[in-house]
């Protein structure tokens, strides 16, 4: 008989996120599911690691066969402590999400999300993250869970080249139209800082912007997709060289 | 008369460490510098941004014609918060570090030094990182002046590519052979935890490790050319995609 895959579930939005519980329903019937999420909200939190205070890990027992843990780490130390504390062995694959709101474009280098499914590659594991383009805390992921389980079906058949991990994006409708795998748009944050003076007199700001799809006529793009309702999956990689720059063969001896 | 460049520097080791005091002194002469860091070190930050907390921004004055700014922010606020509030326009340069401890390989992405500069390059700033082979926070950074100026003359006379940004680590020896352009080598961090008891009987953990090179017999990595004694220079993209995935064009229908 062989053994389920065993499958590692997190995500940034924190143990009581309905995207993540979302996840585990969709996920249910692929393996043996232990998820790992934090006491809140690490939203932006990218690739960062706890290193100046102590991490606290909590066994929530088991809920409808699904193990949970809960940590005060961001999403790259839930997979740590997974991988080195929790976990008997490695998990065969880690799922991440439902990110309530979009990682597409340059987004994935802000989420810990996608932070979560980085540090999967970097150890060698598939890894996906999924996000809806909802920020809505109690959006219908309803819509998700075919995109989650066709494009993790096609892992456990095809698997993933060594430091690839996917990002999966999911627009929020009812009539999706299919799934694009395809290339990270070009696009940016468009910034400012809401100014505002605390009870002692200090000034203090924060953060607010809107992305923005510098693209605008690209046809190949998860943007593209995302906009004309099909889910996006870019196939990323761990291995940030920009290798045409390197043609240039540049060096100096001192 | 031609205005002298504007130059955005920061760092993840904060606005106290000797690593960003000696960016300043290596850049001193290449145009209007401005530098913006935290009140404490943010390091293993990543491309964190803060989104729960407010910023605070200190003026700390001019200091041999260098203005200092002071946050409680991650590397990337810190370059936000220059870009849209303390700047009257972007910076035409930002220099990150000098990082205490190495970056080389994957630490790229737990590198809050590394975070900042991918900041610039998204919002099309030519951006560098630097990083020393040391933890020491009293090192001698003298060596690192004759890199940190060979290769911003090369951004300065031939520029970067839009999305690129560099990716520098310096080796810890006065006798550095050259400089190499070359990719990001294959490697990983092992790690675990130390597992501790606090006051009040409650397991806590501290991540630690340390890096391991997964293609020792490479001789093109970043890795290779710092074991030998050359400071390493990976031009990094901010378009994480893996192209090669692609060629399988795969999509599905609904």
């Amino acid at each position: 008989m062989k053994n389920k895959p065993l499958i590692l579930i997190t995500n940034d939005d924190g143990i009581h996120a309905k995207g993540i519980a979302s996840l585990v329903e969709a996920m249910k019937d692929f393996g043996d599911l232990v998820v790992i999420s934090a006491n809140e909200s690490y939203s932006g939190m990218s690739h960062a690691i706890t290193v100046k205070t102590p991490l606290y890990l909590k066994d929530m027992g088991t809920k409808n066969g699904v193990r949970y843990y809960m940590t005060n780490g961001t999403p790259v130390d839930c997979v740590k402590l997974a991988l080195h504390t929790v976990l008997d062995r490695y998990p065969d694959y880690i799922v991440s999400g439902i990110n309530h709101g979009s990682n597409s474009s340059t987004s994935v280098h802000y989420s810990g999300t996608m932070g979560a499914a980085r540090e999967g590659a970097l150890n060698g594991i598939p890894s996906l993250g999924f996000s809806l383009l909802t920020y809505e805390p109690d959006a219908d992921f309803s819509s998700c869970y075919q995109i989650v389980k066709v494009v993790f079906e096609d892992v456990l058949k095809n698997g993933l080249e060594t430091g690839v991990y996917l990002n999966v994006n999911i627009p929020y409708t009812d009539k999706i139209k299919g799934i694009k795998y395809c290339r990270q748009g070009k696009g940016k944050w468009v910034e400012e800082f809401l100014e505002r003076t605390d009870p002692r007199g200090r000034k203090y700001f924060w953060l607010t912007g809107h992305f923005e799809n510098l693209e605008p006529n690209a046809t190949d793009t998860d943007e593209y997709y995302l906009l004309n309702n099909y889910a996006s999956v870019v196939p990323c990689t761990i291995d940030a060289t920009n290798i045409d720059s390197l043609k240039k063969n540049k060096n100096y001896e001192l």
